[in-house]
């Protein structure tokens, strides 16, 4: 994949369609991004889990575009899309079939069933030892087509049912649903939720090594059919680290807590730590259509004993800090408030995070885009977006507070901002600045303050950011000497 | 008990507190109530289940009072009182003090745990089998004082541990609180949640044998200390009269649906069915502090092939019906909307559900009050309150939408409105009145009406409600024909 800046957004939410998105990349944001990640488009978008519950993975939902319009994006941008490995919506024609029709069904064996693991029942241990990112037991009960109750394994919502991934059934349905993105343009594969995907009684359930096994066969299904594979995986920094020296892509979702916890506290020391040991063959990223990840800069978990990269005082400081700057909007869609069960996360614009600073959130992109990684914006983020309180309020879903809808309007008048024109003009510095590919080196810097260098065919690039003063210092490859943000309005 | 009208109030949210519900009782509605039902008022009464949830269930909460406060009221009013025997909070002493000390706490034993059920085990169908009013398992993790995880049973919310009431620690905890309440001045006590106290694998550990045996015997205890025992369950109307039919008193649940339903859809036959099977060793209510009952009605959610009073398309009207009624505001609180996990309760206003219609109001109170069994009337009701879309808001929780906070202007300005006079003359009326001590008669009616007829010591009263045209017509054991609400100015 190249390495320049990703667009992540909604088909519907950013610029109404799928046509919409490639007038915008080829039109107001040319240059500006390499590609483009389109949340899930598949019929239908918006079902229980915005998309993330697919009742036909194969089909565009008919609302925004066809797959012709998916392969107009890939002429011109790489385009990555979800592969829900996990789940399908529990309204999807398989489910409602296997309900119906049990063995006679021809997705008979595709769905798992707590039976199928624990045949001869569960004990306290083995359903404590089953990693989940929420609070609750994750089953539901439905009627079989004899009227018999019996739990489905839904790891996320009760709407989502959980796929046997090793079964004839589920395999040869994530088959298909390779084909049709590979045929559709797609060249970059978010595997969502892989985690998940294999069950074993006495076992977390979570990256076990079986999944790893699945995740390299998987990956080499996709990779076959010319397309690259990137896992998202939320979790302890150590499993991260774990995880991201056996695939191929991870994100890198230690940053937009660290960053925070940096600006926050005016100490940059976890941050460097971090800057030192994390993976690189990632996805940099500060903000996406999930919250802020807590759980990845944490203590684990699973195991209290293990610390994480920040102490627990530290990640209350930066739950109250987000709560503080945002003016409490965070703590209305975080938690146990507003029916939002992904507590491991602070559902929080970005911009709002950082108390709509925009030398601060510049800082926050200009780091993130000198980071090994490929950079990837959300388009909330990219549009300097606020906390969608009204969205909120009428969906109850706690991370819809960071899922705007834009029209032509207000998608305008946010792209003359003055922080979103900046923004621009450094995401086409970055797209155009070959040194990223380069060597990398974390120097060290006072207290404070955070110094890095690339390094490419003679040329170097210095940035010295001072997180506490909120300033830098930039020498670009031809010596230019970059120390205010204005210096991007011209590229915009 | 005296067969004369109880309220039904939380202890902070009619009159401020202990005091002012004492001097309301005795002063503005003197006559109209026999005894008042004072919804938990323990320390604290502001838990995760508004007082359901007790810290300490032996204490009163200080904000609002203290035991002699309540044995102040009892001295002209019986006071009936919760006693939750099912779970204590999570924040309980005893609860704390288990999970930091385990075997050496004094509390080790109190508890339900999931292996203490199922020592080896759960199976798919022991697990279908549990009865539970809420989506999910009524299982949530703890670590213990080792630091491994076990699963408490926890048949409402996480932060309600249930009891095992079968331990002795449990037996010794239920016997601290039956004293405590006895020692108060209470009199009649509701049972809450007892359907779930027992739990054995491989049934549905709600109102089992040896629930109805637990039942027996603890009423036992409670007689013993001067207290009648009242039983609160929802649930298929089967199950109903069957439980009334092995306990002293229940709650007539099924009435405040049926009421609609006749007034919704002007046809009586449903309603008059029930009237004619209904248990009469009841509380009669319209609104209580939970929402209106529809799993009383309704088919068997345990097993559809049994048929509810009502149709499955009837109960979808009666849910429009209310929905409509009140703006659409009872969707908002009801289902999975607002957090609000009682799906087989709709959350309401009974005043919003008959559409803030005074006669129909009026003419549901009489027919609650003319039907064998003690009526119960909540203070939101007594105040034709309508539905709280700020609580809502401000809580979340769907229940607070018929949970409103009165304040001393807002209580005598509820106090002057007619509809408010004529029902607490309504009430005075009843409560003066002895012919519902005699016999009780259904008679035939026309249809969209029903006929009720009391006879005792040679006198008569006859009734007759027009639903479908909401008139009636009632004469009094003097022969006074009353067939106006105004009549009952007179009493107020």
């Amino acid at each position: 994949m190249r390495n320049a800046p990703l667009l992540i957004t909604y088909a519907d939410r950013f610029a109404g369609d799928l046509r919409g998105i490639a007038q915008m990349l080829t039109g107001p944001l040319a240059g500006a991004f390499g590609g483009v990640h389109i949340l899930p488009f598949y019929e239908r978008i918006d079902g229980a889990d915005a998309g993330f519950d697919p009742e036909d993975h194969t089909r565009v939902d008919a609302r925004i575009g066809t797959w012709d319009d998916v392969a107009d994006i890939s002429q011109t941008h790489e385009v990555m899309a979800d592969l829900i490995i996990n789940h399908v919506s529990s309204d999807s024609e398989a489910f409602r079939d296997w309900l119906a029709n049990g063995a006679a069904s021809p997705y008979d064996g595709m769905f798992c069933t707590y039976e199928g693991v624990f045949d001869e029942g569960a004990t306290n241990d083995e359903l404590c030892a089953v990693y989940r990112p929420r609070p609750g037991m994750p089953f539901t009960k439905f009627f079989d087509h004899h009227g018999r109750q019996i739990l489905l394994w839904t790891t996320f919502t009760s709407a989502q049912i959980d796929i046997d991934v090793e079964s004839a059934q589920g395999a040869a349905y994530l088959d298909r649903v390779v084909d049709a993105l590979a045929n559709g343009g797609v060249t970059l594969v978010r595997l969502d939720a892989v985690g998940y995907a294999i069950k074993r009684r006495g076992t977390s359930c979570f990256m076990i090594p079986e999944t790893y096994e699945f995740i390299a066969d998987f990956a080499d299904r996709c990779r076959a059919r010319g397309m690259e594979v990137l896992v998202e995986i939320h979790g302890y920094y150590q499993s991260q680290i774990e995880v991201a020296s056996r695939v191929d892509l991870v994100y890198d979702f230690g940053l937009p807590p660290l960053v925070l916890d940096a600006f926050f506290t005016g100490d940059t020391t976890v941050l460097r730590t971090w800057i030192d040991i994390r993976p690189t063959n990632c996805m940099t990223v500060l903000d996406t259509h999930d919250g802020i990840g807590v759980i990845d800069v944490a203590t684990d978990v699973t195991d209290r004993a293990q610390p994480g990269l920040l102490s627990d005082e530290r990640v209350a400081g930066l739950v109250d800090g987000i709560s503080q700057r945002s003016g409490g909007t965070s703590g209305l869609a975080t938690g146990a408030a507003a029916a939002n069960l992904d507590i491991y996360q602070v559902n929080c614009a970005y911009y709002d995070a950082l108390g709509r600073d925009d030398q601060q959130y510049l800082m926050a992109r200009l780091l993130q885009f000198l980071l090994p990684g490929v950079p990837q914006v959300y388009y909330v983020g990219l549009l300097a977006g606020t906390n969608d309180i009204d969205l909120l309020a009428a969906t109850g879903v706690g991370r819809d507070i960071n899922r705007r809808y834009y029209d032509p309007h207000s998608l305008s008048e946010a792209l003359a901002h003055p922080v979103v024109r900046r923004l621009v003009g450094l995401l086409r510095w970055r797209a155009s600045t070959t040194i990223f590919d380069g060597t990398f080196t974390h120097l060290d810097a006072p207290p404070g303050r955070v110094a890095l260098r690339w390094e490419a065919h003679g040329q170097v690039l210095d940035a010295e950011l001072d997180v506490a003063a909120a300033t830098f210092r930039m020498i670009d490859v031809d010596g230019t000497v970059i120390d205010d943000f204005a210096h991007f309005d011209d590229w915009s």
